[in-house]
């Protein structure tokens, strides 16, 4: 399993449909950096090509990291360390071959993808290949057309009941995470509670 | 499917093992009545006893509902119907009770959960029959052993990979609500994919 997460800040769009540079959510950091660690993802890329909100991201990181907060919430620390701040698509892209050797092949998200979109079963079976993979979240309204025509996949939308979808992008990678990643039976961990209640 | 969600502030946790009233975190609110109406949860109650913060979210839910945020975010407005804020957790328990005629049986989540646990399939064999279920979760470091005392049924924590669980609460509902209630055919929205890439 060599999958790599993406939270892309540019170029999504905003309500209105225009590209934008969106700001980074704080929470957004920990949320994800938590569930990529619970779910064995390798690398948490976060994406904006604006300097002076990469210099708090690494201030921030820093803190978890080595400071204060290291001391009082090391699994804050051990989530954390999985976070590289990038300022485009591509530096992550290069970061991953760096590290393992050839490109990641991309597979973009969205609430409103349509079309030749990839199941979860057959998303789980190419990453069962162990090929480098890194899968994209847009914050905002989502990635752009720019973006989705760069990405080998595209991953079905999180259906849960009836039409709506307005997850929050934290709540998307969770679920999406646990629906590629996730172990299958959920029994083997209530073993003793099968035959109860 | 006749599913509630409580998020309870108190009594739960702190790092320490004690007994403390969390603060309420604005993200939850959100985060979790849009994954609640994602997922067709009836009722979001947000169940803490400190007067000031229920005045405080009182005042959010009315900016989302009515005021400024309901124009320019209907589908925020949307999910923000489903929260009732309630004292404590016997008085949403009432709540449902007045709703449904009957009061729920009571579904307990949490990251160490062990022993006479339920299994998601099991889980979702109860939600199949319709009677009315409250599913519990905790902020902070989770549900007191007096809230677990008094739920029916303690569900199998979430484990991704490994045995790290240190997901955010918002991170753990969104999963928990698409365990449960999601749509198991993965496949329906990606028919024309299936062949594809």
């Amino acid at each position: 399993m060599n999958v790599h997460v993406a939270l892309l800040h540019y170029p999504v769009y905003n309500r209105e449909r225009q590209v934008i540079v969106s700001a980074i959510t704080n929470l957004d950091i920990h949320d994800i950096a938590r569930a990529a660690l619970t779910y064995g993802v390798r690398r948490f890329f976060i994406v904006t090509p604006l300097e002076d909100q990469r210099q708090l991201v690494q201030r921030l990181l820093t803190h978890w990291r080595d400071g204060h907060g290291a001391r009082c919430h090391p699994e804050r620390k051990a989530a954390l360390r999985l976070v590289t701040l990038t300022a485009s698509l591509n530096e992550a892209v290069a970061s991953i071959k760096d590290l393992c050797g050839r490109p990641p092949e991309l597979m973009a998200t969205g609430a409103s993808l349509a079309g030749l979109t990839l199941s979860y079963s057959q998303a789980r079976e190419r990453i069962g290949r162990g090929d480098p993979l890194l899968l994209l979240f847009g914050t905002g309204w989502g990635l752009s057309e720019e973006v989705l025509g760069m990405a080998d996949y595209l991953l079905a939308p999180v259906y849960g009941f009836a039409d709506y979808n307005h997850l929050s992008v934290r709540s998307a990678v969770a679920i999406i995470l646990d629906r590629l990643l996730g172990r299958r039976d959920d029994r083997q961990h209530s073993s003793r509670g099968d035959g109860g209640q």
